[in-house]
């Protein structure tokens, strides 16, 4: 009976995934493989293509092929937008702005989003509710100088985040997770308590290169941000 | 002179960043647009293919094309090995195993893996330092049913994270990030104070549906993990 690519593919799999042949090291050659497995060069080489594809292996034309040192992982998840969100879990979205300023930006925030000193901005504090139960914190800035309609802007009923992405429609954007100890102030706002470890989503936005927004997003106690990959 | 489908796209692309189409509306039919624009039906389309691939329109055979409401945004980052990111920074990579003990899992362990009560299991934790300053600790918990080798494997020198990475090749995983306020032990161990707010990345892996490991990073006060997108 012939061997079929596959029956191939799944043998080196095994030997890989067993530790036979390990992360680093050389494979036997086409030629090897072909007499081992009484196949034509074809079959070889389609099963090797899908391991490649998989990600196990990688094959150089005059190196020889590898088993992958350390595979390569990658995860995506979708950049949320807290209504969403909260939508999401099923509960009732509520949305409070707590203060609104005009103001020149302080020095860290000319030096994290590359501005002139001095340059106008919006600084505006807002809450987001889940079910009545605060869920985050947003601590939002916007460059005046590239965005000057967000002066009049209402934001009582619509948030930033969606009043941004409904006037900026794409954009490029860095985004960090840490963690950070509650302030009484945020303790206040968030019903937790001063020192309590916070989670922390930090976001800067440009658009054709220049810097539009900055936002830090501090989330309730215990929250959780998840993904599959 | 004959009208470039780059510039109807341009123009399109205009009135929806300038709102002048809000987000959800309908735009005009091709037929309009090509009356305004005094070109071919194709270079209408040609021009709204190109937004929709951008993000920016929604296009419905029967019910018309729109501004999309919030433009869908998805991130991707490299899942981390510990090692490669410390050596990414440029600093000298250290590796200390603090504690092995098999055991039956814990409750909590069972619910969250969803293996059998008292499964046996292998747990680790270890510190890893960059340029010799606490950088990260892992608290690693490996299922024996799983992978029976663990119990031989000698995680003196290679941790159990790049073990695993090089045992089982590929795998299906679930990530979350959190904040933590350090325990003392946690804080002896990682230099810093009781209390002070880390992060955490937390990931449950599975092979061919089988609860491989579950691990908690937990990382240095002031720790950030950032992303382009």
């Amino acid at each position: 009976m012939k061997t079929a690519f596959r029956d191939i593919r799944d043998e080196l799999r095994r030997r890989i995934i067993a530790n036979e042949w390990p992360p680093g090291g050389l494979i036997p050659n086409e030629v090897d493989l072909c007499a081992e497995f009484n196949c034509a060069r074809a079959t070889v080489n389609r099963a090797m293509r899908e391991l490649a594809e998989e990600g196990l292996i990688e094959r150089r034309r005059k190196a020889g092929t590898r088993v992958r040192d350390v595979p390569r992982k990658q995860a995506t998840f979708e950049v949320p937008v807290v209504r969403k969100e909260i939508e999401a879990r099923g509960s009732r979205y509520q949305f409070t702005l707590l203060s609104r300023e005009a103001m020149p930006a302080p020095a860290w925030l000319c030096a994290r989003l590359e501005i002139p000193d001095n340059s106008p901005v919006l600084h505006l504090t807002c809450l987001h509710c889940a079910d009545g139960h605060p869920y985050q914190f947003e601590d939002r800035w916007i460059n005046l100088k590239a965005l000057p309609q967000a002066k009049q802007a209402d934001f009582s009923n619509v948030g930033p985040n969606e009043w941004l992405l409904a006037t900026v429609p794409y954009t490029d954007a860095q985004i960090s997770f840490g963690a950070l100890n509650s302030d009484p102030d945020l303790a206040h706002h968030l019903g937790c308590k001063a020192g309590d470890a916070l989670f922390v989503a930090e976001r800067m936005t440009s658009f054709q290169d220049e810097p539009i927004t900055y936002v830090r997003m501090i989330h309730q106690r215990g929250h959780q941000m998840t993904m599959r990959y």
